[in-house]
């Protein structure tokens, strides 16, 4: 099989120009269910008709492009879909890379298809996912609905800015109560690939071209609570003090010490002291703790040690969110490889620490992720880069696979 | 002398009124410069004024009632005000004694003096201090502003409620160009003393019925400021991490182990993480770290020893708030010791561990406090309590130490 290439002058005309909605003084904020999010979306969508796509947009914001047109009624013996894409929403003073280049890079296999006048036996989809980032409660909204797994409690969550994640969806002239419009049937897809900036270093330590993830980490994280007595500092003494914070700082290295002795990820990021004024002895703190991994039995191992060993500091553990690992389908894989080797780019097997929407499709149909190094493994960032060669490279690998999947899949 | 004693019902009765300003669900929130803060001011006012007090609010909110009325000359001879008060605001959800019951006694002091026909050889002052508590930035705004203490710059700072000072000065229509008018003169005063809760437990541990304060202690704060850098939790390995949470957590201990060693007060209240998100490692963190103690070159040896300790361990301390220790005048310890004798209580001499307006007006006049026992030592919650006994045996120590004053000085 020969190898076809992308126009990376268009692909790198396409990041640049999707960079100019949402950027200001630090970095791309284009927050989902935002104006300039829906301008963005916009924007993609008349990319995808001028390639002869049919655009839609689901019942909660999700753009699917379809190539060709889906026809009205599916014939006996037609095929499933491959469905290629990633998101085009960011953190607040986020990157111009982060499910941006999986979304153009689609595009662009899109256009190479078109140019080549090359005819798939599968239907192509594109998918440009709603609201991946965390800022709407968990992440991976737009595609845990898609899949069938989301939770309707979420709607009534805080999002990102406090409002609730059914205000942004009201913002964005969505109704609720129309969400499971969105959900779609395991017999659907055939496979869903996606290219994706790695944001961490792994590939660039190994000296590597292409990451080809052969799965995504599980996230678990719980609320560690300590319970103290608030009380006036100047006035209590120190021994008959129940100082909340006192008992819970170690905790952030025990946290720390534990993941590193499991060779897993463990983090507290989120650490909040009540009340939180200079003159009062903390009553109570309250961190979220998150453990990262490729096994399901270690975060329940991990998680075991943890919560015990939080009681024996004065403590409590809840668990608060399980998104379990994904694996990525094998025949992709090979596909992928086999891409990398055709197009002269070095690559390795490796997990993803971060969650995508491939991990929501996973529940649907096969899965698999190309990742691309990032520059210091810097992403959530203005500070996010990946080189235009690197770029270039992952789209050519998406290429490529999406032509042997189509090639072997016969369903 | 003969021992005058107050009326307690009317003290107690009084003690039930000013709780009705404000009290909700957890405990009483009269927030200075709120509405109902300001009507907490009128009614204290029409008790004064019903009581034959010429009643007036300085140019910053301070209540200042005289009596006999001040007349427009001061002739020669004449002698300085006797001034004794506190403060009716709260801090959100406090409790119904701190700062209400001195100004109540001071109100019930007059009362005695109008029932007993008797006429003191100085002026009589009683002064409700507006914004002691630390909702407008570091508290005792209004005894600061008299005692010539204040810097301005405070109005530009952000308030407990995020809003800045200069606008909670406007919501309660008052000029802030004006606050300079608020300042007196040395000369004016003779004394002030004033009664309060201890908000500690060392008068009940001791079984004392009388704190005499011989001090307020100093506070100095500083902001620790430890530096790392935020990236993606889930993508970043363990071992390239720079984890500013990590790196400040034990921080906290040193403070506590340090402030032990030394036999003062340490607290770190206040701790931000930054960004704050269960899934992007801490790039910064931000602690306030408060010392307290009776004697300035302890504050010294501790903050130093704090800041070498910090450096050592990553981070760096700036002095953000100085509040020197003051010491009571001991004229007046002596009148207040020999009216609790004279009324048959016991008494011991302690600091007080918070900051009081009392620290503010040791700078123009002599100062002394008394303190009656915090039952638990709880207090700014709803949980504060003071026993009636307690509350009146404070109110005749105040009575007649005034008596007493007023008869020893002679300006």
């Amino acid at each position: 099989m020969n190898s076809l290439g992308i126009d990376a002058d268009a692909l790198l005309r396409d990041l640049e120009t999707l960079a100019q909605f949402g950027t200001g003084e630090r970095g791309v904020t284009r927050i989902a269910y935002s104006p300039i999010d829906l301008q963005a979306r916009d924007w993609v969508d008349a990319q995808l008709r001028g390639l002869g796509c049919e655009v839609r947009r689901d019942s909660v914001g999700n753009t699917i492009a379809t190539s060709p047109p889906t026809p009205l009624l599916r014939g006996e013996g037609s095929r499933r879909a491959i469905t290629i894409g990633s998101h085009t929403d960011t953190v607040p003073n986020g990157g111009r890379f982060d499910g941006a280049l999986g979304v153009l890079a689609a595009i662009a296999c899109l256009r190479t298809l078109q140019t080549s006048q090359l005819k798939l036996k599968h239907p192509l989809e594109i998918i440009n996912f709603m609201a991946e980032e965390a800022t709407m409660s968990g992440g991976t909204t737009g595609s845990q609905i898609m899949a069938g797994l989301f939770n309707p409690q979420q709607f009534e969550q805080k999002a990102w800015d406090g409002r609730l994640v059914r205000e942004h969806f009201a913002g964005a002239r969505l109704e609720i109560r129309d969400w499971r419009l969105a959900i779609r049937r395991p017999d659907e897809l055939a496979a869903y690939m996606e290219l994706h900036i790695e944001q961490g270093d792994a590939l660039i330590r190994a000296d590597k071209q292409i990451g080809v993830v052969e799965g995504i980490v599980g996230i678990r994280r719980y609320r560690a609570v300590f319970e103290g007595y608030a009380n006036h500092a100047g006035t209590t003494p120190m021994d008959s003090r129940d100082d909340a914070l006192v008992q819970a700082a170690p905790f952030v290295q025990v946290v720390r010490d534990v993941a590193v002795a499991h060779n897993v990820i463990g983090t507290v990021g989120k650490l909040d002291v009540m009340p939180g004024a200079p003159n009062v002895i903390p009553g109570r703190v309250e961190m979220i703790v998150e453990l990262r991994a490729l096994h399901t039995q270690a975060l329940d191992e991990i998680g075991g040690e943890l919560i015990a060993r939080a009681i024996k500091m004065g403590g409590a553990l809840e668990r608060v969110v399980d998104k379990p690992p994904t694996h990525s389908d094998a025949g992709l894989l090979t596909c992928i490889e086999a891409s990398c080797d055709a197009l002269g780019l070095t690559h390795q097997r490796m997990p993803s620490g971060a969650f995508h929407d491939a991990a929501s499709l996973a529940a649907i149909c096969p899965t698999a992720m190309i990742f691309v190094p990032s520059v210091g493994g810097v992403s959530h960032s203005p500070d996010e880069f990946t080189h235009d060669e690197d770029c270039v490279n992952g789209a050519n690998v998406l290429l490529n696979a999406l032509l042997r999947v189509d090639e072997v899949m016969d369903y």
